[in-house]
């Protein structure tokens, strides 16, 4: 059985990070599927989804890491092309990927207790985003 | 449902990268699946897929950055032990890891207009790689 | 058909790097199914799951790598809140997701010879881990 819903959000971009896991949990339950896997996708080359202990501190130093592996403020080839400035956006992405993919075990995502599922929209704008929650199993 | 096809091409190595978008909606149209999950995998140590706007500019700038995060220029114990020369290969390999999974919708894979789906070869010769793409689902 | 199994772990943490292939390749066996998509998951915010060339020389390469992107003697905002002092170890997790996915081809994960499974603990102490095998698939 196959069950997909879409989140729909708006971020302010530049490493906006939001907590989804209430709203993945609400559309696992909505399945009525137990055991399979779920897979989260943010379609778009600017943006991921991954875990993270959602608190400010964490979120923060997980930003200034991203800054120093590209940063925002030197000029990449991807901007002197196409003059959006978010080159720094797209290499992020890439590094990270769009999607994760978690267990789903007798009704329960497999993630831990300090552990909530975020996207991260690296883009250099406000967004409006569509992220996949696709529920498959039995 | 289960279809498995593969992609097999010739990569130049040291970060080569391929857009292979068009081979992989090949093989789901071929399936018959319209929805379920494509997980693409390329086995080996020294490779992995991921999307990115495949534009050549982005495409440097990605490179660049990981030539910043795992330079090729500095001596890897890898190359000490083994003398092939490819320690940042398998590096870079490891923090990217070697699949990627997309939900499939109504036929469609569920990525943006402007996000491909690439391999990226790290090694540090010519390379055969065989792409594994899987369409599982009704 | 799904079929799960758990690998219970113990770890130093501080990025130690554990073969998990064995353990993965009983669990397939046992399951039975041939063919569909092997799913592993470290639950918990320190920890990922990767594929690497199981050598101690690339094991020591990539935790000089991740050393010098999220460092491990530098102070982060969430030790500062926390205490723990494991900043370090969230941003790379954060960083490597959680879960790999793997294509099960005729039996056989579809890993290259020299690719082994492996967990890393980036946290900055023993630990106890479990970790989640979904075998998904006919």
């Amino acid at each position: 059985m196959i069950f997909t819903e879409t989140i729909k959000l708006n971020t302010k971009g530049f490493n906006d990070t939001l907590d989804i896991t209430k709203d993945v949990n609400d559309i696992v339950k909505n399945s009525k599927i137990k055991d399979g896997l779920v897979t989260l996708m943010c379609p778009g080359s600017t943006c991921t989804i991954t875990t993270i202990e959602f608190e400010s501190g964490v979120i923060r130093d997980l930003q200034r890491t991203l800054e120093k592996i590209a940063p925002s403020d030197i000029t990449y080839e991807h901007d002197l092309r196409w003059g959006d400035g978010n080159g720094f956006s797209h290499v992020r992405a890439a590094l990270m990927k769009p999607s994760l993919s978690i267990p789903l075990l007798n009704g329960k995502l497999s993630i831990g207790t300090w552990q909530q599922i975020v996207l991260i929209d690296f883009d250099n704008r406000n967004r409006n985003r569509t992220i996949i929650v696709q529920v498959f199993g039995e």
